[in-house]
């Protein structure tokens, strides 16, 4: 009789966590830190993206390599962190040819002029399947203040980037599952699903007054579990002050329901971080300075868990609370 | 009208190449270096390995996890670093299940310990085709003291750890394209194959004498032609002292054209490194001490290239020079 299968959470307690160095946070975080340069810490980032479920065979290139910069500087932004350079691995098709890879160098380099990291090398491998890109990335920060995600305390008020659900919107309508809306609506949506936006000013600025921080690559309501988790706390996070961009607005404004996808869907990679209620202040200056909306959405209670208040101020109950790319 | 499609190294030369940081010696290395802690360089290396290239889905997984390891170690050693610690990217297929995937972390474990390095952390996604395990790995070595591809010069002997040509044989084998020879032999060319063993306690020791170094993970002469290109400089290979393991010999009395896979085929993970004629005694000393065969099969000379002297020392024509995992 099989068992019925572990997720990739209790995959990763089960297997990987006791293989863990200390700087390896238990995996519990989503970063590793390691010793650097006098008075200050390396940052640790992998992640990978895969054709057909990150991104699609006809995304033109010079934007696959940017997501791909950009998933891993989100989680350098989170923390803190000041990008230093990263390694690339590739497994390509022999239908990718040069073409192909002279697009997609040519966006690596735009980014990398953009965000200030360069690449230290990498390994390309031949593969008769889906693409798999992934890179380890490499931030510094001084020593000790990286923004983990184990310093949440109740009381804290949880606050996010920029606004949530635009990139599942857009992958929405690149499948042909979006309500009809405008034209220019549908652009931004779909751009924002290609192309994140590491909120890097704040991250670096947040170190000030955040107390735990995470990129939301999973969506909120798995991330800030994470963050619930690694600090030993709770969080309620309400739907009506979830930031929405108007054209996510339209959208539902057309369909409800499909606020939902600003709680479980992930890949809109802004920020959530937890401060004190008397950090507000400094909170709103720093997002000021990096031109980066952010959004009170809940707070840190004690207890475990996420809970979810709907429009109404109801519980609201959640199928699924992290979007699995499955 | 369609170009000439460009080689692996010439797209890195072209493509990646322009986007390095000075720490990736300008992707001529393997391997990239970072300021460590005081006195120390992090040296910095990825290598994937991919499901119907590198391995076969029915391998058993802990020496999938083995294997993905100690490819990335063999450049530590190359480089004379001790190891530190690892990333790890997996894009899995559905059908790999926790059974999988326990077997897979056993096999980490055990080279963990062996090898005395530990998990930073990862990532892990889902792929609809073949398996893709990536490793970024960092090791620290004494401040300047990595041995790079970049320090052979004319007159240095050339070097090789153990055996070559055993995990090409053990290849055809599983493949069903050897020759008929004993059982005992067909299993240990497949374990070479399958697991193949870092040289580090050579690579440490090497430090003192080698002045070039790098893993054969493309075959003999592509990676001797790597080191010939970062030094500026060519080399002599006899083909007749091409150190052979006892299995591998049966392999060759029976079909002498084989011996061209001890200098094209790449998973043996040995080292191949130069030294200087006078420090033949110290070379020797190290291999004992190491516990590590290691065979001169030639020298550097100026010029540049590769040439291979056959059997009764004339030049070798090879169709191709490195191996292709394509």
């Amino acid at each position: 009789m099989a068992a019925k299968p572990l997720g990739e959470f209790a995959r990763i307690a089960r297997f990987f966590a006791p293989l863990a160095l200390p700087g390896g946070l238990k995996l519990r975080d989503d970063v590793a830190l390691i010793a650097g340069r006098r008075g200050e810490q390396y940052v640790l980032k992998t992640d990978a993206i895969v054709e057909a479920i990150h991104f699609f065979a006809d995304d033109p290139p010079a934007d696959v390599a940017r997501k791909l910069l950009r998933v891993n500087l989100s989680d350098l932004a989170a923390k803190g962190a000041t990008p230093v350079g990263y390694l690339l691995t590739m497994a390509l098709p022999k239908s990718r040819g040069d073409r192909w890879l002279a697009a997609f160098s040519r966006g690596l380099a735009a980014d990398q002029r953009k965000y200030r990291i360069g690449l230290f090398g990498g390994d390309s491998d031949a593969t008769r399947g889906p693409m798999v890109l992934s890179l380890a990335t490499i931030g510094r920060v001084a020593h000790g203040r990286a923004i983990l995600r184990s310093g949440a305390r109740p009381g804290d008020v949880v606050y996010v980037s920029g606004t949530l659900g635009d990139a599942a919107f857009g992958l929405a309508a690149i499948k042909g599952q979006l309500p009809r809306i405008g034209v220019a609506a549908r652009r931004y949506l779909i751009r924002r699903y290609r192309l994140p936006e590491p909120r890097r000013g704040l991250g670096r600025r947040g170190t000030a007054s955040a107390r735990a921080a995470a990129d939301i690559s999973d969506g909120l309501v798995a991330d800030l579990g994470h963050v619930c988790k690694a600090s030993g706390v709770g969080a309620i996070v309400e739907t009506a002050r979830l930031p929405l961009s108007p054209a996510a607005r339209s959208v539902v404004a057309r369909s409800p329901r499909m606020i939902r996808a600003a709680l479980i869907h992930g890949d809109d990679y802004e920020l959530v971080f937890t401060a004190p209620p008397n950090a507000a202040g400094r909170v709103a200056a720093a997002a000021r300075v990096a031109g980066v909306r952010v959004t009170a959405v809940g707070r840190i209670v004690a207890g475990r868990g996420v809970r979810v208040l709907g429009a109404k101020g109801r519980p609201l109950h959640l199928s699924r609370t992290g979007y699995r790319h499955v």
